[in-house]
């Protein structure tokens, strides 16, 4: 332990002045622009009633305020919970999977507010929120959660929050290529959320090699009940994810309907996944790996295609096969991509995020190339792609063109982009620990001193005096 | 270790292909069946806006989705996290209690949406599913994760996998007598969900009878941190409780009146639990067991009333009474089922779900007898208790005795398909495993070797050597 | 453990009359009361449809259900999981945290719903409930969770109950003087909740000074699952506070701006958290403590002004306030606290509740004194401060003085309430347990014996019998 902690002095990993520093100054920013920009939607406004009146509404319940903050709370508990004790399952890392979750977003979605606000809630000069920009906020800041997986427990709060600062407002870019410039839907997020979230989080760790991570090989790993807070993540990201995948789509049918593709593909999806789990392990255990992991594949994997007609059976198809390519990925790809490309993805997002989540604008663009207005109806049609101004005349073949230009951009940002931040975050600078106290909470957290530990370290310590 | 796991190997556990066939042809079977079957409902379809039109309504918020999604959410939350967590208080057994739950909802929800669907929303040869069908199907599953309570610990997934089959079949069959030939009210399940899943599950782990259990006794225990996360489960059904006695009830007062009742219900439940739990014990020292179990009672014993005019101070009865009758039951009625019936009931659903259920059932029927118009005005009086059409003219009192068949019926299908199906888990082709083996997630799962353990075996291990 | 046990016998903390008594005779009383009193509001009552008519509503959705229920069932998680969990960042107290939450919340709402009903919802001898009443009373009995942060591990759990009878009624009290005859705004609560319930409990806790409290001192700390339990806790807190701030507000703008208020205010409190924990610490390290509970401060500071107009960045700015202030004071006003004004604050409720409290309510009275018609409209003015009927001519100014006055009142109440109360809980009837057998589980609960602990007992058995 002594030991240690003396190596972890020699890297420098104090964050004593730097982290104040860095918070400190960053939310005072925040406090800045959000003066001189942010401001009240007219829903949240006090200005409301006349806005009603304007409006020509008879009910409060109009508000988008009704339609969505239902969803919004579930999206809220699966980036703060979800996110946060999935990472948990690594034995003494669990307050810096939960601690720095909670620090990361909690910068990410003020700084999120207002790059997309910048982009797409601007008026006379001001950003207007309402609830739908705080959805939107968490998901910006789910592509970082994704990210964070890949390098959980090699890096400092402060490269965590460098990473933030940078995926945020390359995100909140790439969304607006795709959403505005290239008119794609992606309501649930596959190609603008775990697409780039995840390549830009496995360039990062590929820039951020470590050679000599074996020496903390013994902390990458579970105990019992680290997988079970792990599996409270895992199990409100899976039953949260039909709100996901609606929260923003059109009032009415379409967050109907999302909700009802998610929830099915999600079920699939489990099937497959311990299906796949026991068949490819010896003694055909299942590994809760996979079951923390994969289990929620489907739920990414339908992120594009949920608001469309992609129906029940096809969200079925869907998750049923990501489930398997996930498994598949833990077992095989993982190993692959650690010894020959250098890739160390502590959480396995290429399994999770980064391969579903290119099925998922895959999906997507397949399902909007095949809509009709017979399948949609003429309204629905219209209403679900959108098709009107500029983009009336747009079919659903080109349609499924412009989506898999999207999924190219998505990844084309993220291979560029997470190499420029994965260069700032390699300068020696920002307190990382050395290799062989990695995994290991104590770098950066008080750490109680636990009574099973003591009689651990007792013994370990006997070990060695005995012969 | 070594020696259990030979022995283990002498019953045959391995799930290798078993478990994988099952999951992959079972997944592909719904794949197919959806395929064929299920479409949206006109509420999730993107032909909604026209549907509007022809309903004539004026917003979006009409969408029942917005009546039922928030305790949609909640309902699922208690299926998966709420059952899934409140199993894990063994010791042992928390990948079990979490991982299997989560497959044979997973499952049970794809098969009851079909099973449901054919019963009542098929329509031109299609099975039109929305949110209500959602909720109705973690319902049904909700029966199936009473029952494995019963049988926690004990039997192999791929059993699990053929209940949830058998029981969720058995269970449309129930709830279609009930509901649509009896005429019943049971928005909350209290004959449908759970004296039908308790019973049922308590006769199949009848015929399952192990009886030399025994031997694995010490692992039928909960540790300090594993009560902890038992209380997580329990916490999350008690909270929300109301949104499941209320969810498909009737719009507007119905579903508010609901919740109001099993709020109050819940709350005098958890102080008779108490009471109980401190007085039966010499010590007066308050059991985890009972806290963990008895305090749901009261949500299940206004299951088939919350809904009708039970009133506040009616709900605080039958909660009162309700947490008694359950904490008495964990102290005398479970023993003696062990030891005198052949019952061995893990969780003590008799307790939780069984007894609770009756009385629900009952209380049911005595609250749907005393109905009087002038207690739920005219109007109010006929929306409650459906009374048009060919029911126009049914009284109260037949109403109440209608209910009261309704109990018998649930038994009945209960104890019948109980046997069958416990006859079909008793066949030696599932990978059950061994007495001494049971409660014990190393026979299915891949389990981390933990430093605290690790301390433990070493000491078990030196023991014997020292002397 | 024997010697702990027997001196725990030599003052009386046998529970197995007192508690069983307390419970049963207070829910007879509570069954009585309610049978007597409490009525559905005719928005719950199956008249709703005669209701309907009379106001002329065209749609169920106008059932103040679907308006406040999400909220509600945010606050009940955060009432029972969320301060529930939040305590069991204690290593051996895990059961009476979690337990004795349960235990006086579910007694607190019944008797809420009454006080606050005799003074709110009182009409023709009947109180009518609906949703509104739920979520009164689950802020109610807040008010007691937060009282119980100070005082937890040192009482028994019929003092508890003995606190829950008093504070409910001088909550409903002091309540109704600010909301009727102050007519101050506080949705949110920060005078009424937690300025009211922290100042009250320390008072409480003062009262109940135990000046061998350090024979206990190496059970006050956490163990590492410990501090990720209490995570689950604070988590759930922060994420739903937009909802417990916007529960009772207006319908639309105002509960739509209370959640973006808080949501903004939270976001900055984490950073500033953080920023402060690292900076107090000599090696730089962050203290769970802190990330526990101050990251928390930002949703109690703006619980006066949230539906104000505070607007995002004055949020941003009371969240960042709020957030150092709580911080510091964990770090140099507890142990101040106990050592020189003898107030043990175990969960440190002074720098969660008290003090981000207070300024809460200056904040609420700075940002009501500052309204004016043009940031307002004319309309959302009058609405917004229910300047009506005799209120029509009260300026903001005065309005401003009102809400001063109304922290003034809560304090008051707190302290002379506190007295009198910890006068009561000092009684030797209630079966407290001995300074050394403080913060321990056993007094009160079966504990189960864990494996890791008895591992650790052999050792400690082990150590002083080698030599």
């Amino acid at each position: 332990m002594e030991r240690q902690r003396h190596q972890g002095m020699a890297k420098n990993t104090s964050m004593r002045w730097r982290l104040p520093l860095v918070c400190l100054l960053w939310e005072l920013a925040m406090i800045v622009l959000f003066g001189v920009f942010v401001r009240f939607s007219p829903e949240a406004d006090a200005h409301w009633e006349e806005e009603k009146r304007e409006l020509n509404l008879t009910s409060d319940m109009e508000n988008d305020f009704y339609f969505r903050y239902p969803s919004f709370q579930d999206v809220h508990v699966m980036i703060f919970v979800g996110f946060g004790f999935l990472m948990t399952f690594l034995k003494r890392y669990g307050f810096g999977a939960v601690g720095f979750n909670f620090l990361l977003a909690a910068f990410g979605i003020q700084w999120a507010l207002l790059m997309q606000g910048w982009f797409h809630s601007f008026k006379n000069g001001k950003i207007l929120i309402g609830v739908e920009n705080l959805i939107n906020a968490d998901f910006c800041v789910g592509s970082v959660c994704i990210a964070f997986g890949a390098i959980l427990g090699k890096t400092s709060p402060i490269q965590l929050l460098v990473l933030t600062l940078f995926q945020v407002t390359l995100f909140s870019v790439n969304e607006y290529i795709l959403l505005n410039l290239l008119h794609v839907k992606d309501a649930g997020g596959s190609m603008t959320i775990h697409t780039f979230g995840a390549y830009f989080g496995l360039t990062v760790t590929r820039i951020l090699y470590r050679p000599n991570l074996e020496q903390s090989k013994d902390k990458q790993a579970s105990v019992y009940h680290s997988d079970l807070f792990a599996m409270i993540g895992t199990l409100y990201l899976w039953m949260y994810w039909p709100s996901f995948n609606s929260a923003i789509s059109d009032h009415g049918d379409a967050q109907h309907r999302a909700a009802i593709n998610t929830y099915c593909s999600l079920a699939a999806c489990v099937l497959s996944t311990m299906a796949f789990s026991s068949m490819l392990q010896k003694k055909g255990k299942l590994d809760m790996v996979h079951i923390q992991n994969a289990t929620l594949a489907g739920g990414v994997a339908v992120g594009t295609s949920a608001e469309m007609m992609l129906t029940p059976y096809g969200s079925l198809i869907v998750g049923f096969v990501s489930g398997i390519v996930s498994t598949v990925g833990y077992v095989y790809l993982t190993p692959f991509l650690e010894s020959r490309l250098h890739i160390q993805d502590t959480c396995g997002i290429h399994n999770l995020h980064a391969m579903p989540g290119l099925i998922g604008g895959i999906v997507g663009a397949i399902t909007a190339a095949a809509a009709t207005e017979d399948v949609y109806g003429k309204e629905g049609f219209i209403k679900a792609f959108d098709f009107t101004g500029v983009y009336r005349t747009r079919t659903p073949s080109v349609q499924g063109g412009f989506q898999a230009a999207g999924i190219m951009v998505s990844l084309l940002m993220a291979f560029v982009g997470g190499a420029l931040v994965g260069a700032v975050l390699k300068l020696p600078v920002w307190g990382d620990a050395a290799a062989e106290n990695c995994f290991e909470d104590d770098v950066y957290w008080e750490v109680p001193e636990d009574e099973e530990s003591e009689a651990y370290h007792m013994h370990s310590a006997d070990k060695p005096a005995s012969p």
